[in-house]
C-alpha cells in the first residue's frame, strides 16, 4: 500500500455532481450551467434555491407556488419554541441552529413517503424564523411572532431582524449575497453532509452536521472574522499601516484566498459592487468601504492574495445593520439550499464515503493486567 | 485534470493516525499499538477510552482518579435536563443524543482555557445519564435521578437501564462490547468529526456531526437491524429458509461484510464468545443463539460473506435486555472515544478537507429573465 496522500484531499476528486462546476478559466461558478452573475442579476435567492433543488428555474406561476409553500412552512412548532426559550444569550447563533434543526429532527422526523424535497423546503423557510425568535427571546426577553408578511426568504429575514418591512435596495443588495453563497460544489460542510447522507441517515443529521462544519472560522466563520478586522481601522492609512505589522508578524488574514480559486474569487466581484452601492449612500460617509479596499490593495501588493467572497460581504452585511454574529448564520440560511441540492443527490447513486488513513502510532505491543502497569 | 476517481473514496489515503492500525495480516486491530482481544481481556472500557485520548494505559492511581473524573462530569445541567423532557417519545434515540450534544455546546460551549480533554471527558461522562434520562421521562414519565453508584461508564448505563446494580457477567460483556466499539481508524462518522474539526469548529459540533453519520442503517445503525433480523426467526431451520429466500430476492443482510475487511472481522470472534456465553445461560435454552449462528452459516456457505461487529452484539444486548431502540446510542457511547481522539489528533496538525468533484450537469446555458421563462 503507498503511504502517499493529499493532506486535506487537496486536489482529490471524491465524487460527481450535477449541482454546480468551479471553472475558473470560464468565468467562475455555475450553478446548474447558470452563470453566477446572470442569477444575481436576473433571480432571487427564492428562484436559486428551487433551481438548485429541482434542477431548473421557475417561472412566474412555479415561483409564486414555490413561495406560497414556503410561506406555510415558517411556523416554528411550540416544542422548537420551548428549546430556542431555554438556550441562554452566551450561546453562539451556529450552535443555536444546529440545536434547532437537530430539535426539529426530533420534532418532525423525516418519513419515507414524503420526497426528499420536503424536509429541504422546511428547512429554507424555518430557518430564519428559527433564528430571528432565539435572538428576540435571548436578547430582548419578548417572544417574536412569526408572521413577516415579506414573500421572499431574504424579505422575511430582514423584516424579522428589523421588525419592519426591509428597504428595497437592502433586499437586493440580500438577494444576491444569498444567491452568492448558497452553493459551492464540495466544500467542507457540504462534503460533511454527503458523508453523512452516505451512511444513509436522515435529512436532518446531515444538515445538523453540516451547520457544525460551516461553524468553523477556516469556513462560514470568516466573514465574521472579516468584519472584525476591517472594524478594527478606522481610516485607509491606519488600515494600511496595522496590516503591514500583521503581515509582518505572519498573522493569517481571514477573508483572503481560497482553496479552489487560485487567482480571484468570482463571487468577490459581485458582492463588492454591492458593498460600494450601499456604502455610497451610508452615513459614514463610505468611510468603511475605503477602509476595506485598502486592506485589499495592500494585501494584493504585498502577498498577492485576493478577497474572497467572505471579505465584502462583511461591508454589505454591516451596512444593512445586521449583527456581526448573525453574518455566518446568514450563510447557514442560503447554504442550506446546496446542502440540500446535495443530499438529495448522494441518495440517488449513494456508496458509503469511508477513506483509509496511513498509521503513525506506536508499534505492537503486549497489555499489562492493571496491577502490573 | 483527470476525471478517475474511487467511489466513496474507497482505499483512498485521506491523512494520518497514531489511534489505530487495522491490519487484517497481522491479526485485526490495534488501538495505540495494543491487540484488541488483549484489550478486552485485561482491560475496562474506562481504561481503553483513557488510553485512546491520552495514548497510554493508566495504571491503578490514574485509573481511579479518571474515574473519579468522569463520576463528577456525570451531572445533567438543569437546562439539558429541560430539553430533554421537551423529546417526545416518538424522537429517534440517535436524534435525541444528537440534539442533548449540541444543547451542551449552548450550555457549556469549549473555552480555549481548557484542555481539548475536558470537552471529551464531559461527553464521555455524561451520555449515559442523558439517553436514560430521556428515556425514562418519555416513555416511563418519570424523572431519572442521576445516581447510579457504579464506577464505571458501561456500570452506570446498566444500573440506571435496569434501575439495579449490574450483574457481574453482564458488565463483563458490556466493557468488551464498549471496547470493541470505541475505535475504528477513518469510519464515516470518525471521518465526519475530522472533517468538521478541520474548519476549526469546535468539538460539539464536531461530535454531533459524528452522531449523524453514525445513525444510518450502513453505519451504527447496523446493530439495530440484525437485531430485527435474527428476532425475525423462530428457529435455525426458519432462519435458513428465510435467508436463502431473501438471497434469491437479492436483499442486503445487515450486520455482515465490511467495507475494510475482506475475509474476516476480528471483532466479531470476541464479541460471538460472549454472544455463546450468555445465551448458554439464557432462559430460551440458547434458541436465538443458535438461530444467529445458523444465520451465519447460510451465509458463509452461500455468499462466503462474514459477520461483522454488529451481528452478534445484537444478541449480546438482547440477552441483557437492553432494547434494540438503544443498540445505536450504546455505539455512541463507546465510539466518542475514538471520535474525541481524532478530533484532538485533527488539531494536533490540522489541514482543511476540502476535496474535489467532476461536474456531470447542464453546460453553460443563459439565465432568463422570469417574465420570459
Amino acid at each position: 500500500m503507498t503511504t502517499d496522500f493529499a493532506r486535506g484531499l487537496e486536489g482529490v476528486i471524491a465524487g460527481q455532481t450535477a449541482v454546480s462546476i468551479i471553472d475558473e478559466d470560464a468565468g467562475g461558478l455555475q450553478y446548474r450551467g447558470y452563470p453566477l452573475n446572470e442569477l444575481t442579476d436576473r433571480a432571487t435567492f427564492d428562484e436559486v434555491a428551487y433551481l438548485l433543488l429541482r434542477g431548473e428555474l421557475p417561472n412566474a406561476a412555479s415561483l409564486q407556488a414555490y413561495r406560497q409553500d414556503l410561506r406555510r412552512l415558517r411556523a416554528l412548532p411550540a416544542g422548537l419554541k420551548a428549546v430556542l426559550e431555554l438556550l441562554p444569550k452566551t450561546a453562539h447563533p451556529m450552535d443555536v441552529l444546529r440545536t434547532g434543526c437537530s430539535v426539529l429532527g426530533c420534532l418532525e422526523p423525516e418519513t419515507a413517503k414524503e420526497p426528499g424535497f420536503h424536509v429541504a423546503d422546511r428547512l429554507l423557510a424555518i430557518f430564519p424564523g428559527m433564528l430571528m425568535y432565539w435572538y428576540a427571546h435571548a436578547h430582548h426577553g419578548r417572544r417574536l411572532v412569526i408572521d413577516a408578511p415579506s414573500p421572499s426568504i431574504a424579505g422575511q429575514f430582514l423584516h424579522l431582524l428589523h421588525g419592519r418591512p426591509p428597504d428595497a435596495l437592502h433586499l437586493q443588495a440580500l438577494e444576491a449575497s444569498l444567491i452568492l453563497y448558497a452553493e459551492h460544489e464540495f466544500n467542507a460542510s457540504t462534503f460533511t453532509a454527503r458523508t453523512v447522507t452516505s451512511t444513509l441517515s436522515d435529512f436532518y443529521s446531515a444538515v445538523t452536521a453540516a451547520i457544525g462544519a460551516l461553524r468553523g472560522p477556516l469556513h462560514g466563520g470568516a466573514n465574521e472574522a472579516a468584519m472584525d478586522l476591517i472594524d478594527s481601522y478606522r481610516t485607509p492609512d491606519e488600515a494600511e499601516a496595522g496590516i503591514m505589522g500583521r503581515l509582518g508578524r505572519k498573522e493569517k488574514i481571514m477573508g483572503f484566498g481560497h482553496r479552489v480559486y487560485k487567482h480571484r474569487d468570482p463571487r468577490s466581484d459581485v458582492i463588492k459592487v454591492w458593498a460600494q452601492r450601499l456604502a455610497s449612500m451610508s452615513d459614514d460617509g463610505g468611510r468603511q468601504f475605503a477602509v476595506a479596499e485598502r486592506i485589499e490593495q495592500v494585501l494584493r501588493r504585498e502577498k498577492q492574495l485576493f478577497p474572497n467572497l467572505d471579505f465584502y460581504s462583511a461591508v454589505v452585511y454591516n451596512r444593512m445593520a445586521i449583527p456581526t454574529f448573525l453574518f455566518t448564520p446568514l450563510f447557514v440560511m442560503a447554504r442550506v439550499a446546496g446542502w440540500s441540492a446535495h443530499i438529495l443527490e448522494q441518495r440517488s447513486d449513494n456508496r458509503l464515503i469511508r477513506p483509509m488513513s496511513v498509521y503513525t502510532g506506536p508499534a505492537l505491543r503486549k497489555v499489562k493486567p492493571l496491577a502490573d502497569r
